[in-house]
């Protein structure tokens, strides 16, 4: 059985949660804190030595980083991935763009609303990560005005991947109210078979 | 024939260069400076709503973006990318980390020394920029120090990328002597046949 090591409330954690969910595997979650420095203890940095979640255990000793690269792993002759060259590439592409370009605005945004203390100096950064954000949400929106998903029009890994923070980017401060075709996309994402909220 | 969108002396942009060079695949380059906001041009933006370089336009109207989506998409049943699902795994572990723990400080640092006049407002990102980016050698280090490349023990797509801001890390004001496997692996890939030096 999988074994997912990977913290509560985090949406790169959250992304393999959903796919396994959605593919009715079964797997054993491992809790690790990241606020708690659980990441960078000797036993997990001997695991992955970058310090990170989530990391997938597939078998006693073998691991996978990287949340798109466990996805890309789990989605390999699925629905969730296609066979076809041209949309495996336009899916990899939207993985890499929610990874170079989105997460790290979204995601850090959140992570400093969400879990540092009002007066902490990280809040200075919030007006550029919600300036970049929005460039992020822009690309996203302009997509989704002509697609209904990311990589061709069945919903996969690139839909999840992308899902993750976009779902709770309110809770990073920025206003989806303006990006109709992202909201109209987040409904038809909650609507797929076995959807699982975040936790 | 492929048309590459991107810019002489991007580390992003070389990546697909060196790999179409590897592949004995000819294609037309078209320079794009991002330094005259050439990317954010609305004809390009049409192409590429994120208005990023290297783009890579495979049929007339059709683009994919993401130097590393381009590696993967190139590498396909070629030498460069293993069709094992683990070495396929490990090989997409390592593009997501150069995109999110390695490229964002050694690329960005060196942007800074080397485009930027010496008084620009971003020379103070510097420290922070030395420090995450240093983390990141430390990581390839270790791993280096019992494998002979990144993916398995073959030459691979995952080496392109990884040593496109590698081995010009000290224009970023790094210092490679401490990491001596990480040395050694730069002249193993400089060494690979058909190798292309970055211009």
């Amino acid at each position: 059985m999988y074994r997912l090591y990977g913290m509560s409330g985090s949406g790169n954690c959250y992304k393999p949660r959903l796919l396994l969910a959605q593919l009715n595997v079964e797997f054993e979650w491992v809790e690790k804190d990241i606020l708690k420095g659980e990441t960078h203890f000797t036993e997990y940095l001997a695991m992955n030595a970058n310090g990170k979640v989530p990391l997938l255990e597939i078998e006693p000793g073998q691991y996978l980083a990287e949340s798109n690269a466990i996805l890309w792993y789990l989605a390999e002759n699925t629905p969730y991935l296609s066979g076809d060259r041209w949309l495996r590439a336009q899916a990899l592409q939207w993985l890499f763009f929610e990874q170079y370009s989105h997460e790290p605005y979204l995601a850090v945004a959140r992570f400093i609303r969400k879990y540092l203390p009002p007066d902490h100096a990280r809040y200075a950064e919030l007006p550029r990560l919600h300036q970049q954000g929005q460039q992020a949400l822009g690309v996203m929106d302009r997509h989704l005005e002509r697609h209904v998903f990311f990589a061709g029009e069945q919903y996969s890994i690139a839909d999840i991947a992308l899902y993750a923070y976009t779902h709770v980017a309110e809770e990073g401060g920025f206003d989806l109210s303006p990006f109709a075709a992202i909201r109209g996309w987040l409904e038809r994402v909650r609507a797929q078979p076995r959807h699982l909220a975040m936790t």
